[in-house]
């Protein structure tokens, strides 16, 4: 998983209750029917939101999105590189052995395509469809965050207001009123701590996450139709280059200047 | 209905009455004049804002958008292929016998123009009219649906601040201040339910729901201008299934590969 | 007028009567300080953020918009074809008298150049320029009305705390308090009822009334330009309904297809 | 100046007072401290987002924009048809005597460089890289009133913090909160008027003014332009008026129909 | 580092504090736990919303945007003229000696290829992976900051909430009532203050420079190619200054149109 997602909901949540702690235990903070308006109430919207199909995607989209962990884009170019080299020493066929050991499905799938003699049109459409697939399913992934990020604090406000007409209607013990509005408090606390170190940051990260594994797709998809137009290897590394996402090019120009110079 | 939709209106509506039950009697957050006005000032805001005509055909909009089952496109693009096949082996005209069971209106009125002899370009055209007019329809449904979520709110407020004028203003008793400023809230609260467990979750639902019956439509449109052409089935297959929406293509893909392997 | 306009202003303004009279009396809500304030101040705002030509314009535009009744575009298209068979048929100087009777400015004075023998190009030039610079009032005038929707709740929270400023530095009669706060509330709900329930409908409205009227200009600017090159009528009529707009189109497909059955 | 925007400011500030004075002395709304808060604030926040070039060009754009009068487009295009004749009929060195009391800068330089016989294309390339830098120069002005007119109201809440943590944590004497909390509410109150009568109004405006002053700018590029490749005057005016501002359009368009009918 | 930012920075806080120490003392706005709850908790939301690496390169980021001082365009040009004539006049070869005591890397990296004969596609592909690689951290930088401000005001109404939740509970001394809201609301404080004082505009002034940044790497780009192919120094200067930031023409318009004159 993605350690600075760790590191921020740990150290975040761990920083609000050493603030709760000093001053107040954390039973204050504890409300059952609170916590079934804030994330009762933002699911409940979420699944009049999206359909079905989506919502029930999403644990996958997550596990996909956070646990599996990309490739370095630097090594899969040198391994597509290696695969060329092989391609075009033995030729097409001797790839299936020297993919045994991939474990990426996309990768197996697109070379296993190529050396099935599939034609290049229909691979390449192929893999195309399965990497706006992911897309898709990325986006509506974070989609669904960010509907649970909007919903959490309007719940977390319907929540208070709840607590506020209950507690108005009785107001005949004032020593109550103090409590009771605490009590109310919380749901917008809820709301708020959902939205603002779970929900919405966790949207941003999965755009941030998907973009990189696309960018990795891509590669692969340029990569295996080189391969299989018997593409010499180094014409191979300058094409897949190309398609290095931005964010990870100056390593490289570092090199290539360097060599250059 | 879409299934997510009800179980999100029963679930969240269930688990705001268990917490308030739970503290409170429901009677406590029963107002008429709340009621009317939240529900009929965002009714007439909205009616200010739309033609109505567009208000009009709101009813048939959300009963086609949320009633009416989409046919599932691999379902959709095999039938078109079965249809390919009679109109390539026993003539367009066969068709008219193998589409007798057919209820899309939509696909027995293309297949019937492709039986008639329609010209080619006046079918697509009288088609991709009809699919943007239900499409505006679906999109000034949404906007229907996202401005009463906006003016709910709005009038929530609006509903408070009058209550909180006529409390100020007799505050004489403070036995009736508590009391007063509860009915007060509760038209806030009315109105942050209604925008947030209702309207702005159904029309999110209806833009998804319009994406995919526009997919479907898509594909029966491409197919009937196939069939007429007197394409071979297996290209037509080919041929809709790039038109796929993009979150169902890997299943297909799961078998497309396996098919190559 | 548009009737849902008036519809909803006079049901949205009865229902809030209703609700307020019920408990409270109508004088409670009247002040003429808070009305300087939110209205005068809203207008002040929008004269410093429009140029004074926009600003006068607007009366004109609401009138056009909101009173002028647009022609149903299939009686125009089939007046349209009317005209196109009378030029046909008895040449273009004939259109003088089968148009005396129109009232539309637009449509007489496009006939009228066609009847002149003006050059083609210019005419379409001259009626798309008189096109653009009505689309381009309209536009104008929804952006006055969002602006005004904008600075109405702005001023409403301007006089509230001036009247809470007011209210908290002369605190000594305690009695005094709750009358002053519900005056300073006033102004608060003046703004947020001249924004939700006038000004930003208002803006929508003028928007959708404003595509509808554009779609009209279009189908006559088509049509001249068909009638005076003495386009075939049924040409004619085919070439207007590709510009019948989306929302107008299922009435016609019904009929397209019965007569394709 | 915009007569509009001096209205505006002034029946905006004088309704104010008059609401104000009504019920309260000035005094009441006066606070050095607050001034220091929401304008110095706000001033503060600026120059970190701007670099300080564009804040220093401020006021020349602001004089330029509000007080430069705009030529009217008809009068504008009837000199440059004059000039295209004088051109024609005297050769374009009589141009230098026909525009000596020329007092528009950007015209007087793109006719200088037509008579001087410079080439076209760098006086287009000259005359469009101009406006493109003042084009340039409003909307990074209009960008700073947008910015002045978000942190305004930022810092309004900024200083009524800053005042009643302060009132909060001294409340031995209780006479004392109320005057306290009315200078804590002052800074919001003077962050919503800076932002709402005055930041956000003029960064409309601007936007508004230089639209006007881009149409402008084009039709006197156009002209020379023209003018310089000897077009017929009457070419000239034609090939101007398609360049006159939509807004401004109707009054010629009667005209043009009247002399086409 | 860009003189306006720390002015803005020095005078907001400058003036903050002498509003403060005019009525209270700073020990008043000093709270540890409210520090850990607003910047802790946006940081660690930070930290969920953007991987590692973004948050790692965040200081190189700023201390190149904000420290390294961008070449004057004007300056630059003279030198990319200056090298365009060394190349012409001795050779490109000579470039090795004048080009010696240049320290922009960015430039030095791209005469050195050009020295070394590198191909000129792969020399300008190679300068502009590198130029999208920065402009990519300088949006992700910005993305940062923006984030940053958006989570601070949200967890600085959490700390409040909690603050707020825990004198509910204990409102047995009413003597503490007010001092433990008041450091309930410096929670909210702080998170303004990051925001509209710091995060927000740090957001835009590093897009602003970048847009800066960007400009001058164009032209050192578009420079080193025009040398290559060994261009007239003459044509080098034109082709230039067509790149020029419009903010910075006015000053070249000047001096082109008294040239012209």
């Amino acid at each position: 998983m993605d350690i600075a997602t760790i590191i921020g909901l740990i150290t975040g949540t761990g920083l609000l209750l050493w603030a709760v702690m000093g001053k107040s235990d954390l039973g204050t903070f504890m409300d059952s029917g609170s916590v079934a308006i804030v994330i009762g109430g933002s699911v409940a919207a979420v699944m009049v939101s999206f359909p079905i199909r989506n919502i029930a995607s999403l644990t996958k989209v997550m596990k996909n999105c956070f646990f599996a962990k990309n490739p370095d884009p630097h090594v899969l170019i040198a391994d597509m590189v290696k695969y060329a080299e092989v391609a075009r020493r033995d030729g097409i066929l001797a790839l299936e052995n020297a993919t045994a050991d991939i474990t990426d499905p996309f990768l197996v799938s697109g070379i296993q395509m190529a050396v099935d003699g599939t034609d290049p049109d229909q691979i390449e459409s192929i893999l195309m469809s399965d990497l706006e697939a992911v897309e898709q399913r990325h986006s509506d992934g974070k989609a669904i965050f960010e509907s649970f990020g909007r919903y959490a604090p309007a719940f977390g406000m319907v929540g208070t207001l709840i607590g506020l007409v209950i507690m108005l209607k009785n107001m005949n013990d004032p020593s109550k009123i103090g409590p009771a509005m605490a009590v109310a408090l919380i749901t917008t606390l809820y709301g708020a701590l959902v939205a603002n170190l779970f929900a919405l940051p966790m949207a941003d990260k999965l755009a941030l996450r998907s973009r990189d594994e696309m960018a990795v797709k891509m590669i692969i998809i340029k990569g295996v139709m080189a391969i299989q137009s018997g593409d010499n290897p180094r014409i191979v590394e300058q094409k897949l280059k190309t398609f290095l996402p931005a964010s990870r090019r100056s390593a490289e120009h570092a090199q290539g200047s360097k060599a250059a110079a």
